[in-house]
């Protein structure tokens, strides 16, 4: 059930109403929106009746939920959700560019991308400490040792560091190290780990699975916001197809189908989804042309000699000039999609 | 075996060529490009000697081919193919859109779309009077009727004419009334129907298989220009996928990675992909953002009527928008290509 | 609509009914089983009135069509066609085996797999007289000449000839020799093709398209019956998906999922789902444990020399092997089905 | 690299062999095989020197991996290993049928189910008591409560039991109550848990993940061994792909394929593939005529009520006919796979 408020409901109602819930036995969601705020109830086990509710201080109505999610949808916050970052965000006007080596591999490596990741002007490091490595012989990351290079990254650069988990344990140390935690595509339906993750005061990039359906990903995300952390983010970097040119295949169509359900922003990953270098900037391209919020990409100072998925890296001149397309196209885009 | 001409060899010395691969009993295919002319010769059931070749008059070099493909490659040709279609063409600096309803179904209703298209800017109209339904009992075009009628589109607002061809009985008919032959995703390893618009003197646009990987693509492409006829415009128009959201996944990676291995044009359809009308505009814009050489889109001046295909229809005011829209960004991405 | 006859209805008022479907300017379809006729009418662009026809003389009842297709449900013949095929038939007791090679190469190589064939017991031989190949450049096939070489192999070992027809005209030759016309899965939507095999007298073998769904399947196969011909086998052989340890993936529930919709009978190709030798054995028992009405496989005396697909042919030996494996299946498998 | 001792080799000196490959700061793994023991190095970072090792007593040969994978592989073992699960076992002779209810609901649903499993004559019991659902709304499973009746059950019937741990929390307590630990599809690549697992002293069963190649579940096998745990039994559940009148896509071919590669035994689920009652049958009987091990099916007294995957469960009385259907099978199929 979704309680909305009335635009002109003060604190003390709102609070009113979540402890009303709260004596139910339930759990309370506030999102406070633009115009109004919107109380989405979870934990019942059969329908909620209106009426325990729509007299109640402040209240405008309450309406039966008829999709099966609640807190990711629409019906729950009209306006796209900003989720802030320290002083930067993703969601917002800006388009929200992470970037970085697929591994952390040392500090050298790891400073010279950041350099060129924060020449370009982009305001997010990515780079992985926990690599989930489909052979148990590949380069498994360095742990909290790379942990401790990323923070040292933020330290010089100011960029934000965001950094996969891919455990609990994992996502203890990640939370103590970074800005925003990565879950994997393969870990999208960890259903311990979406939980742990829904538990911290860290914002959440969620990757789509290979295979994931729209359906199953909005609901990866509603695990994570049940838990109250309402700072997710989706990406989407490509599905598991017959087509053999890419590494996967990028479902550009995926981000203006979430923004017709959900209040999430989405991102992209052109690099996972290419697997190829040359196709990174295309894709990164088209990811801003159907309106994402952001790029996540795999940048590289040497890809003959990463660890890890050399071959979808960019250069660091690469990623230079992604940096300008991607403006040039985000700018004119912009008020196209605001008219 | 490619024969590549020397830059300054001339006409003579190009037909001198081809009369020995003629004499041989073999097939010579020249395709003139900007620097220098490139012959290409088929035919041969094995490794032909490059020796018969590269001391010939005007001869730079012949080269062994090893890819499955010739023609349609750039070893071939470097520079893209521009296919003329009377005064408009499809590969050069302009974005070819090519607009109209799904099925010509009335000439009332096609010529409203037809205004509304060349008011928009669009030099094609596209409409089938021959529909490839799953169902024998769904509308199945008008047939030589609608042909007539997309005749007289062309007669009033001199929009080029794109209409799809089932067999080799309709491509004669179509032949008769039409710009630009289409060859739909179910025909698209019809042999015979691609040897048959191989042998036409009207330019070919080859859509993508639902399930066809890039090399079955390129090698259908290859049927056709084996024929004689080069001017093939391929269509990447969404392949199968479990995904669900849309009708097909537009895999918009397609149009750079046939680009590296191609001279052919690419355009999307983006229609046909999406499956709902409002995914349209942002998957045009998709395909724009990756290098399209232009767009194939489904207009219709009252989706909920249409007899196929409505609910994936552009709206005329839609349409209007997307035209604007599209334009835009093309602007600032040609120039951004070309440097 | 079907009009379903009384058990008891006589020769007399069955033509009754499909006088007064003929008056209407609509088709009438009269399949007659084991219990009673059924008559499905087809033609009609809107629902018919059951009043029209409940009251005729020998009518049990009208019944609406509820479903995308008509003539291949099981509304239509509730028990399953058998396909006769001269002394042979396919969808009896008995399996139906189809054996010979990809490809007509030469005569000695046809007659040495026929000759095993034969000795292995099978009623049926395959082999491709025009063959579908990805790439032009491809052995296309022996033509006529391959056609000719079929014909002798029925005439020396009386072995039932499976072939496929590519397109229109080739279908008028295999008419000519053949007793059974394969449409293969790249002409599965081909519906020029679709209804030339239905104004045929020789019966239909259709596979499934790479990535058509059953409906599309079961719809094309609809394309045939419509114009008359109502002796079509479904052929299941592997789709289209990013699995790659086989050419195709064998989708074996489609076997028991058609047998829930249709009457028509369904075999298995493992050759074409495997795309490697070994699998073929295993791939073509799965297809007896479903309950398949028969196989299609591909063997040839001499695998690496063959010109076309001799990854996945069998020698003569593993043939052999084979039909003594799936005979001893099919032995206990047909009392427990009839139980 | 391998270590494959000499047929006569003795214990001491196979002890000897993995003394030295630990001095060397390397993990040994010895399988003892019917002919000879193999002992599989792992943890090295770059190509290991034969000579270090083929000189040692009771040595045959040192021999380089060439494949992505070690422990999985037949040259690690050239029989296949028989997975012992207390008086019972999966990989020997007889057909290992694993069946019980999606998931644990009450004392009385499980008891119920657990008597015709038994009655049936199979040896395991499964049940869920974590259920990985989709959505966070949907029923979790009891827990430990569902672990303590699915122990009662053992104890009553003497079934083994197989259970699913969804993190490495949940695998310490179904350690405790159960016979084989089962990791989800979803789980496949959760690396972690597969980590844990391999120190489990329980067999594991591990399901191919939706969108998982051969390679890739080969590889999460050997994560598991990596860790010391040998008894890895593989199970195929179906693939996603775009056929819709299945839940998944049983893909029968991986069986023979990963027995090709792979020592490990292979089941197959029918009832998650299936999606629909109907199709278990005819899917568990393809399973065993492709080879496998064993069969896990869901099975529930009155499905209707089932709380979870209600639709795919086979009645009591079907799970009753499929056990004599497919012994019937097997009886037949073993002797010719003897052969």
């Amino acid at each position: 059930m979704f309680v909305v408020m009335k635009a002109d409901a003060n604190a003390r109602q709102v609070e009113g109403v979540i402890q009303v819930v709260n004596e139910m036995g339930l759990c309370a969601h506030a999102l406070p929106g633009a115009k109004r705020t919107v109380i989405g109830i979870t934990g019942n086990h059969s329908p909620l009746d209106p009426s325990r509710f729509d007299r109640l201080p402040g209240v405008e109505e309450a309406i039966q939920v008829t999709k099966p999610y609640k807190l990711i949808s629409l019906e729950m916050r009209s306006e796209k959700t900003v989720v802030p970052v320290g002083d930067a965000s993703i969601g917002g006007d800006e388009l929200a560019v992470i970037a970085g080596p697929c591994a952390v591999e040392t500090r050298e490596q790891t400073f010279a991308v950041a350099e060129a990741v924060w020449r370009g002007g982009a305001r997010f490091f990515r780079g992985g400490a926990y690599k989930p490595r489909s052979s148990p012989y590949a380069f498994q990351g360095l742990g909290e040792d790379g942990l401790k290079i990323l923070a040292e990254v933020r330290e010089r650069y100011g960029l934000k560091i965001v950094t996969e988990a891919l455990d609990e344990h994992g996502l203890d140390l990640v939370e103590r190290y970074a800005d925003v935690i990565q879950i994997g595509a393969r870990n999208m339906q960890n259903f311990s780990l979406l939980r742990r993750a829904g538990r911290s005061h860290l914002p959440v990039i969620l990757k789509r699975g290979l295979s994931a359906t729209l359906e199953e990903w909005l609901l990866a995300a509603e695990y994570i916001m049940l838990e109250g952390n309402y700072n997710v983010v989706l990406c989407e970097r490509g599905i598991r197809t017959f087509s053999d040119h890419t590494r996967n295949t990028l479902d550009v169509a995926a981000v203006p189908a979430v923004r017709r359900l959900s209040h999430l922003p989405v991102i992209i990953d052109p690099s996972h989804a290419a697997g190829h270098n040359y196709l990174v900037l295309p894709l990164a391209k088209a990811g801003v042309a159907v309106g994402a919020d952001g790029l996540i990409v795999e940048v590289h100072n040497s890809p003959r000699q990463a660890l890890c998925d050399g071959a979808q890296a960019l250069t660091l001149e690469q990623f230079g000039r992604m940096m300008s397309e991607v403006r040039a196209m985000h700018g004119v885009l912009e008020p196209l999609a605001a008219a």
